[in-house]
């Protein structure tokens, strides 16, 4: 199973960041817990680096993942980082890095959000006339010029997303063919119009139409930019890197979609707008798959002939584990007894979490090597949107630790 | 609409506890919010009070909504508090209720839980073999005799469920067949044995269906109390009480289920079990229909031809509203304009939280008279199943304030 020798094993344990599992939750003191593997994020880091063109920028977005630590890791090793609330905001900005390399977007941000974000300098990517407007005012109260990018809703959707997030009706962005109209109407109201913003959807496994979605993007931005008040100085293109779930998930073909950045940037972004940087903004892609969500078997029992594993964790923590997280059709993330992982499977068992509901489901009929009572159970690709994502306080159970290790 | 007119309207405007809405977003100081209607509460009690027999005690699972201000108000007006975990056992302990009087449930109770509802004297509703045996253990870390009842996983499935948790094999509970066995086991070490606790599923609309349910967990408890090695004397006969969500759901009719509950009581269960307590454990059937989350309109904006409502709220505190908590098919919750409750509507909107996510929906296209940016937007059915079953850490906003009026 990749998911486990990207991790790496002693003496038939899982290890994370080189610790044996057990080890691991002795250090940490208390079951649940997530573990994120550092060198699993660097090395994923570097994979992007070494294929994607030194002009495009690699930003972070931290909502797939806000623990500190995390954030810290990714602040020194990309380009830049996105948030989405004033919290994210203060964590980034917490990194020590550059205001003008933190983007801030989503629909919905409040008059006060608006005015810590003028007031900290970093990027407000607007999402609406009536944000636009409202920026403005932040400027004229905080006495700060606002900075400025336009979200953009493009003309176009784009296929194969796990959620489409551009095109059509949206709450996201400005509709592309009203963007010519917000750059004079915000030009004239003085702010610093940086650029673009276009996101299309997110969790993409197909590189033809990401590759698609990418052209395309270029296409509307070198088009929007002929009406750019001010120099383009900023094109987020967006992301969409998805990472693979599910067996029957083929992995991105990384290089393909690196290939095409690269024509995209030096053939036609950079000669047509040598004054803007451009960034590429991977949230799940850069930490999905780096992180293990460790829980306790607390109960084994046979149930009119089915095995159950009865967990200390559960969907209050992994909610997309679980199934509910925007599923149509519910699959087992990848799960291990983390203390044998190289042993062979011997028995189907279904694992279930703490809670008292048949939500509760993290592994609907696995196959795995007998557990008992104590051991460890890993539910894998825990590294985004899994416990900022989760119901935490569902009946009361006490928050779990996250490591960075 | 009947939702708005149990908490009523002064001046066109929502009242929730007689306040009207207005003037409540004032006194909380900020939105979102939850508010939850005492009377309402109370009248829910009242009138099953009404209709139950009084041997029937009401118990309130606490889970449902474990605010301590909500659990203070049904100690003092039902009979018992189910609790899930050890921090919803404080929150029950904490208003003075009688341990005796305190139930708790759930699979994957932990050693340290056991122990502590050990020492804290409450009913302990084992589900396992397993759990049972570490149950005994903590009587004897503890030195008390733990007080026991047995979870029964029935031996028939309870049809309308919309969630089902007995029947086949289950996570939940000691299969029936199995119980006789335990309760020799648990006899031999020492426990209190008390009784037994059924609960077949949740959510049932049809009062012809629970009428079977309920009979045929009387069967079962009174063929299960021919084994008991200790006279019984507590029947929890669960709940599983369904609320009307959505405009096609017809309300239960209580009148029937009570009815017949009173028939079971009164000429099966007191005939044969003299000694028993018997108890209905409802959650969101008496808190549900009691709630509303108060959000304001952050942005209004019309994109290729519909129109956004975006508020500052959100699916971080309102999964269920957003349609991703175990629904399978989303619908929209009951949604008005709470300062224009009583205006007619004139468009059709998509109401949209302030998270960056498409999965982020409160109201796809409704009818609402017209809002503008400030306005207020009600979520009825908020007061089971909300503010903890839900990801309230997402993206990093700020936790809202709940409010019992």
């Amino acid at each position: 199973m990749t998911t486990i020798s990207a991790f790496g094993d002693a003496d038939g344990a899982l290890t994370v960041g080189g610790v044996p599992i057990d080890r691991l939750a002795h250090r940490v003191g208390s079951t649940p817990f997530f573990a994120y593997d550092r060198r699993l994020i660097l090395e994923r880091v570097a994979l992007l680096r070494g294929l994607l063109p030194d002009r495009l920028s690699i930003g972070y977005a931290i909502k797939a993942n806000p623990m500190p630590a995390v954030v810290h890791l990714l602040a020194s090793s990309v380009d830049a980082l996105d948030v989405a609330s004033a919290h994210e905001m203060r964590v980034a900005l917490d990194t020590g890095a550059e205001p003008a390399r933190v983007s801030f977007a989503g629909p919905g941000k409040t008059d006060s959000e608006l005015e810590q974000a003028v007031a900290a300098g970093v990027t407000i990517e607007v999402e609406s006339f009536g944000e636009t407007r409202r920026t403005v005012r932040a400027g004229e109260v905080v006495g700060v010029r606002p900075r400025v990018a336009i979200r953009v809703n493009p003309d176009f959707a784009v296929r194969g997303s796990g959620m489409r997030m551009g095109g059509g009706p949206q709450q996201f962005g400005v509709d592309a063919e009203q963007v010519p109209d917000l750059m004079r109407e915000a030009d004239a109201a003085g702010v610093e119009l940086l650029g673009f913003h276009v996101f299309a959807g997110s969790q993409n496994l197909s590189a033809d139409l990401l590759a698609q979605a990418q052209a395309r993007t270029v296409d509307l931005v070198l088009a929007l930019s002929v009406d750019a008040p001010q120099p383009v100085r900023y094109v987020n293109l967006g992301g969409g890197f998805g990472v693979p779930y599910f067996p029957q998930d083929k992995a991105l073909d990384i290089e393909a979609v690196a290939a095409n950045l690269t024509d995209l940037v030096e053939g036609r972004l950079t000669p047509a707008l040598p004054e803007s940087s451009f960034v590429v903004e991977l949230g799940r892609y850069l930490v999905a798959e780096a992180g293990v969500y460790v829980t306790r078997v607390v109960d084994r029992k046979v149930s009119r002939g089915s095995v159950y594993l009865v967990v200390d964790g559960g969907m209050h923590h992994q909610l997309a584990a679980s199934g509910n997280l925007g599923q149509v059709i519910r699959r087992n993330y990848p799960v291990a007894v983390a203390t044998a992982v190289s042993a062979e499977p011997e028995e189907t068992v279904t694992v279930v979490g703490c809670l008292c509901t048949p939500l509760d489901l993290l592994g609907d009929r696995v196959e795995l090597p007998r557990a008992d009572v104590g051991d460890l159970v890993a539910i894998f690709h825990a590294g985004a949107y899994g416990l900022t994502a989760s119901p935490t306080a569902f009946l009361g159970h006490p928050a779990p630790i996250e490591v960075l290790v």
